[in-house]
């Protein structure tokens, strides 16, 4: 059992870190920016997956300072996981740290903004503490259980929160609904891109269209980075996330800041019984995501009730997504 | 003939009104959070495209601003030209104002980061001023003719100008691709929503697939304001955006700062013989649009003319939009 005492201070060493491994992109970009330093990346499994010398540089920095500071702990992070063969859940119940040094690569890439540094600490397989920093956004997000999600450590999450607003009673429609197109880009009838396509536009579609399916949402918005996108739900500057195809890295951070924002986020395949189910918690290791921001109080419906409501209401517009996760 | 020292206090004179403005976004934003102002926004031509009492309050400021210190200038703005009754392009060759308050409105009613104020200066029709300041990410972008496009007026566009990049050999693959859903979402067969998501498609999809359409593009991104996507491109974290259905108050800063910043920018429909004809200039009320970014020289080919292959490779993988423009 680890006290708050000691948590707060695992929090403070966790915000540090991030902020420094989130200067350390900075200034990597900005030696790009000024020409003293090329961009060195290399493919993983396609194109538009890659690895750049700044995510290495960068999970060494924060992997090396946890062992200093927290040698008994445990580290699962982006680049190191990446480079053992197993494709397995690792995250046990021990004290563990998941890191993603470097979100939104191909951004990073560009030095388009929307990348991030993402640090994770779990007890009992939950992410407590959630620091994400975007340091070329001016973003620095935090949050420790119980004691709230927060930008730049003085604006409480989500941004409207006297009162938290409801949802609209035909939400999805006037909802910002944020997905990303990922790397799965393969020509293939039925494939993870055919079903991500036809799922935005079904929730693109006017009330009544595409057979009842359309959703018209206020807004599709992609970012290139799962991390902010969360970030972003929690902030409730976007009302609904749906994604498969990430990892643990991605949004452990996240969705520590999503709940403690008073997020709701559970799996992006609908169960069978869609309307009727329980809404299961999300799998951390899942790889299939659907976040809802916090959601105020209205009459007849508690802010929890609409959240559920709204997830159901996605489900409804969804395929379902093939990603494989052995063990989690 | 207005001469470069006139040019100068005009654009410090639009510099400062953008920021003022820019503050008076940030601040109604800030009251929406505290719960001290109500969102309230009226619908025009469907749920998705709305007006809010923050949007006229600052294009009356900025008006008023104008008024005083040039009042032989003419004024173009987003909601006082929508209360009129004519879609005519009003631009004539006089000294004139082209400002879209705030630009994002779904976003900026949601508070979502996405939201600026952008402001145009334009002279013989061709914007030569353009200045947007998007409060919330600390963006301020701003560009005068032959005097270059800057971000907080000390960062140089494109980010990296020391050498600019060329673009990739095969590019759309590896390029990043901005373009937006849009206001119309009519459930049509062959309606500009299924013509932009066979676009969008195209464009992600692996090389040799879509029938030889597929552009493998590094990412797709969906920001929900065309003010803030032209300056990203001006920035040169997009390489490509291309869009149908905005307007000129939506684009003239933006293509001010594209231009000022290296880019290029044309229609966003082919002609008919795309393959040969002259890459057109941009009609600026023409409501279509494609962008690219500054291009450096590489072996074997200008800047220009790899802007100008983009250009094609992209049109080879478009649909055509219909945006109609009387007058423009």
């Amino acid at each position: 059992m680890t006290s708050d005492t000691v948590l707060r201070e695992i929090y403070d060493f966790a915000l540090e870190l991030g902020q420094n491994a989130g200067q350390m992109l900075f200034e990597a970009a900005q030696k790009r920016m000024s020409g003293e330093l090329q961009l060195d990346e290399v493919e993983k499994l396609n194109s538009v997956d890659i690895v750049t010398q700044t995510d290495e540089e960068v999970e060494a920095f924060i992997r090396q300072s946890i062992l200093e500071k927290y040698p008994d702990h445990n580290f699962v992070g982006e680049e190191s996981y990446s480079k053992g063969s197993s494709k397995d859940y690792l995250i046990d119940d021990s004290p563990t740290w998941c890191i993603d040094p470097l979100d939104g690569t191909v951004n990073f890439a560009h030095l388009s903004p929307f990348y991030c540094v993402s640090i994770a600490f779990l007890l009992d397989s939950q992410p407590v503490i959630g620091i994400v920093c975007a340091p070329f956004l001016h973003q620095t997000f935090s949050a420790l259980r119980n004691h709230g999600a927060w930008l730049n450590g003085t604006t409480r999450l989500p941004l409207q929160h006297n009162p938290v607003p409801p949802l609209p009673p035909q939400a999805p429609k006037g909802c910002i609904f944020s997905c990303e197109w990922g790397k799965d880009r393969r020509d293939i009838p039925d494939g993870n891109l055919a079903r991500k396509v036809e799922t935005f536009v079904n929730l693109a579609t006017e009330l009544g269209g595409r057979e009842g399916k359309g959703g018209m949402v206020h807004g599709v918005r992609s970012l290139g980075s799962a991390t902010l996108d969360l970030c972003y739900v929690a902030m409730g500057g976007f009302d609904i996330w749906w994604e498969g195809g990430c990892w643990e890295w991605d949004v452990a951070a996240g969705i520590c800041l999503l709940q403690e924002a008073g997020g709701l986020v559970t799996t992006a395949n609908p169960p069978e019984d869609m309307d009727s189910a329980p809404v299961p918690p999300v799998k951390l290791g899942g790889r299939l995501y659907l976040a809802i921001r916090a959601v105020g109080d209205s009459e007849g419906e508690t802010g929890k009730q609409a959240q559920e409501r709204v997830v159901r209401e996605v489900w409804r517009r969804v395929r379902r997504l093939d990603y494989e996760r052995p063990g989690a």
